[in-house]
């Protein structure tokens, strides 16, 4: 059985490869360079996909030849805000990329097929974050159904399958499941501003943060500050 | 109004951008560079955007990155079939490129997100040459629904519109239709070939010469062999 799992470098990847693994999937990493601002999320993907004993396949596509976001542009990163602030704002923040799940996806398909690959994993999850909304349950739901009709291995009866299985998990869950399956998680990157260290104050670093103190675990990455 | 066409420098394209001009939207049009065989469909894309009065953008993904296609990779590309063998098949032919127009309309959906247009028009149509699993009504129809929830306009309650106008139809009506709105077939391509004349025995040249036959009309550019 083989998987095509997407790995970015970031936490929520590296658990769905490990969790991948773990249902005795043979992985097949996908990572995209598409022109994030920081280069450190792919060496964390390859440092990750090593460790899962994996190919890695390394996919380049610029998608700031639109702009439209704030991790290819030179659009504000917002920081400062509390765990309860991000958890209970209903706002779509500038990180969104458009269409970014859908054309990472629609991606992995094509790649799935060419392995004839039975199933694509992605570590996306709505419970700490529901902002964006390609990571909503429905959205995937959808995404599904599109996959059965998108491709000869679904139009021949055998779909591929999306599996998602951090979606109905908090931030402190997958830290935990990903403590179990020994994910190095000294190899990932969650900061959005990408220096030497985490900044420790942009969403995605407070929510790391705090997802590894309510795991009762130590983060093992430096932050600027926290 | 703004629509993005995607205009691949093919006929049917053409004649879908030409819909869009005449509905009147503004065309953007979105070319693909994706590694295929030959460089003239971008060339006559070229052309039918200044025709369109169109911005261009042409946006770079080297779908020969994975492989598994006749028209990015060293497959051989069938021909000599008559235009009933091409009808009555069928099989998924070897120029089938996996996911092609999920990854396509994914792009175009971010595009139109970052500049706001209301529809994607997509040439695609499933008559003459339904050997495509990406070309089914069915397809399309379960891409709009992953349109409104896939992005940030969608969530918020305006979608973008799927537009599908040649969907229902045969190549010869198709052209009857582009030639009434005066498209410039003397700058599309169909030849999977790719010399410097189209070959006239490939399944797409076969289509469009009995298209224009029995249209009743000439077609303007020339041929190896018909």
């Amino acid at each position: 059985m083989k998987a095509v799992c997407l790995i970015s470098g970031g936490l929520d990847s590296a658990v769905a490869g490990a969790i991948a693994r773990s249902q005795g999937y043979e992985v097949h990493a996908l990572t995209f360079d598409y022109g994030q601002r920081h280069s450190i999320e792919v060496e964390c993907a390859r440092k990750i996909t090593k460790w899962l004993d994996s190919e890695h396949k390394i996919f380049n596509i610029d998608m700031g030849q639109f702009g439209g976001s704030a991790l290819t542009d030179e659009i504000e990163i917002p920081e400062g805000k509390s765990i309860d602030e991000i958890r209970n704002s209903n706002e779509i923040p500038p990180t969104y990329v458009p269409a970014r799940n859908t054309i990472f996806l629609s991606i992995a398909l094509a790649y799935a097929e060419v392995i004839s690959a039975q199933a694509i994993f992605i570590g996306a999850h709505a419970v700490d974050y529901s902002g964006y909304p390609d990571c909503r349950p429905e959205y995937f739901e959808e995404f599904r159904k599109l996959a059965g009709l998108a491709t000869k291995r679904g139009a021949e009866g055998s779909s591929i399958g999306i599996e998602t299985p951090l979606l109905e998990l908090g931030k402190t869950e997958i830290i935990r499941k990903g403590s179990g399956l020994e994910v190095p998680f000294q190899h990932t990157w969650s900061c959005y501003k990408g220096e030497d260290k985490a900044c420790g104050v942009c969403d995605s670093c407070v929510i790391r943060l705090n997802g590894f103190k309510e795991a009762g675990l130590e983060d093992p990455i430096e932050y600027e500050s926290q």
